[in-house]
């Protein structure tokens, strides 16, 4: 890596989780943080929390990063660049081709501008929430558009090198295209499926099992800053939606009278899809998530029975590339499964039963 | 618990994944076990694995246990009950009611038939996969139907005590109206997200994150089995997925204008219908998934680290309630996260931070 260009000052306005741990990791490597947000107490929170100090009109930063709510994000990006007309300015919102053509109708100049989107977050909100170490080993998408200059890209490839995050280039709506399919998309399905709980008897939604888990954990995401995410990428996200409808239809149609001839083959073309669908999922460092074996371990749960379990594995000399701890309702059991290389598997198995764990699967 | 009813001979019909499992746990307390398959090689291959032995005709088992596939199961069981008018028949089979009306319509006496469903798979199949502990723990639903003996219901249930399952007891239909809201539209819906993904650039499925892999793991599932169990539910699962196909029509109806009264208000419903549905799925040990606080930690991505914070946690004396590792594409740490009772989150950060691990949220 070369050496940073990025010197400082820098311009945070908006205060939030994403604001406030830029705010963090920066001034960790010693560089000068100017905080803004529109409520005064929230910007005394950050401040005290050490993310910064209060932005004072007259300085003049290097870059400016808008971690404002998706809503208000284009018009303060605006107003910036007009401020600090020698600054590069980037934001952080997750929807990025709505923002560019909101600050293109202003007709403003916008060489200056580069979009990015850090894919990280949490479940908890506001500047408490901040860690300097957020973006560490996440995606960060920037997205130039074709006005902006490459010393303001390089800039911001800087940040993103500097928070420890992986660098990814982007147009702008290509990017809102690929979040549409891979983060809103399955937002929506994810709580059609809950908000089907949300009204079901207790008794029926006690049966659940890993599976609804899984499939319905993001439906627990916050609703208001999902309600902006997704009226900004609103044309993307239909377009994915439609085409998800238009399967639905197809198996309702199919579900009405299995034993009609093509029943059958849709039902089964859709299961197969999905199983495409998966197998294309990068997994852990850009592999394909059906590279590892899975072995589970029958432990009792108590304290340290999973820390002898990976100590032993660790003496076996197997690395461990993913770990889960299934549930099972009612039972005083814990059910870790080990994913492993496929080589290392049959060793794994084998050096576990000799040492007396029980293997389940 | 009381003495276990269950003496033997019992019966497998049908030697695949559950079959086999039913078989050597069984055998392993010293029951007697007869096995049959409609294939012989199927059927020898679970008899070299020591699931039991090939069933001889003339022998009168006290249990037969129905194993088959989905498609074929009640005309096996109205065959065994048959063939074996003194023993009590059972069947594992995904979906209750549907077996149960097609042996009314047989015009069998039912007495001694109970039907079942232990929740419990796995990604493979067969009898290689078999396992003598695949039901410890897991819920195990037995279904009695109106005509179902006393003494026949208490040997099921003898059956799932005996293979330290949790027992579950179900009207069949109230079974499988359950069954298609926690498990089969969730598979439907799992799968339709899935499809998008199969068909789309794969620099877009790049940029998915940890809520995708969730929200489509299961669609990875055999579709051949899974087109028998969504047939013989059809019924049941189409009444959860009409209910979803409106919802999905009333947010893109929204998505189409989110400027217009109402849209964004529908949006917001559905995504706080979301939180309300997830909330009611029960955690760990049947108490809810919100009652634990979740503690992230950056790691190296080298054999023993985790087992090294495992271990720390222990002596820090502080049990985990659950655990999951996040993947960071492109990155060389792991993020653990670790969830604890609320009580014990702040030690859990002292103590960690004091010895020296990196918590990140």
């Amino acid at each position: 890596m070369t050496e940073s260009r990025l010197t400082g000052p820098i311009k945070i306005v908006g205060t939030g989780l994403i604001g406030t741990s830029i705010g963090l990791a920066l001034r960790s490597k010693g560089l000068e943080i100017l905080l803004e947000d529109a409520s005064p107490a929230v910007l005394s929170l950050a401040v005290d929390f050490g993310a910064g100090s209060k932005f004072q009109s007259g300085i003049e930063p290097q870059l400016v990063v808008v971690c404002t709510p998706p809503d208000v994000t284009a018009q303060v990006i605006a107003s910036e660049l007009r401020a600090h007309p020698r600054a590069t300015v980037t934001d952080v919102a997750s929807v990025k081709g709505t923002v560019l053509t909101a600050l293109k109708k202003e007709g403003i100049q916008l060489s200056n501008y580069v979009g990015s989107h850090p894919m990280a977050g949490r479940e908890q909100t506001g500047a408490l929430a901040g860690r300097g170490d957020l973006f560490t080993g996440r995606p960060w998408v920037i997205t130039p558009g074709e006005e902006s200059s490459k010393q303001s890209a390089a800039l911001v490839e800087d940040l993103a090198n500097n928070l420890g995050a992986s660098l990814v280039s982007m147009n702008p709506f290509e990017h809102d295209r690929a979040v549409a399919l891979v983060s809103h998309a399955p937002q929506i399905l994810s709580s059609l499926l809950a908000a089907r709980l949300a009204s079901a008897d207790s008794s029926d939604v006690s049966l659940a099992g890993q599976g609804l888990r899984d499939t319905t954990r993001i439906a627990a995401s916050d609703p208001k800053l999902w309600m902006q995410i997704l009226s900004a990428n609103s044309a993307e996200v239909s377009d994915v939606l439609k085409n998800v409808r238009d399967d639905l239809d197809e198996i309702l149609e199919a579900l009405q009278d299995t034993t009609k001839p093509g029943s059958l083959t849709s039902i089964g073309k859709l299961l197969e899809s999905g199983n495409l669908g998966v197998a294309k999922i990068p997994g852990k460092h850009g592999s394909s998530a059906t590279k590892y074996a899975k072995v589970t371990v029958m432990i009792d749960d108590k304290p340290g029975e999973l820390a002898r379990l990976l100590t032993e594995i660790g003496e076996i000399g197997i690395n461990l590339e993913d770990l889960t701890l299934e549930h099972a309702t009612g039972a005083q059991v814990g059910l870790p499964e080990l994913f492993v290389l496929p080589k290392s598997e049959a060793e794994l198995v084998k050096s576990l039963s000799q040492r007396g764990w029980k293997i389940v699967g």
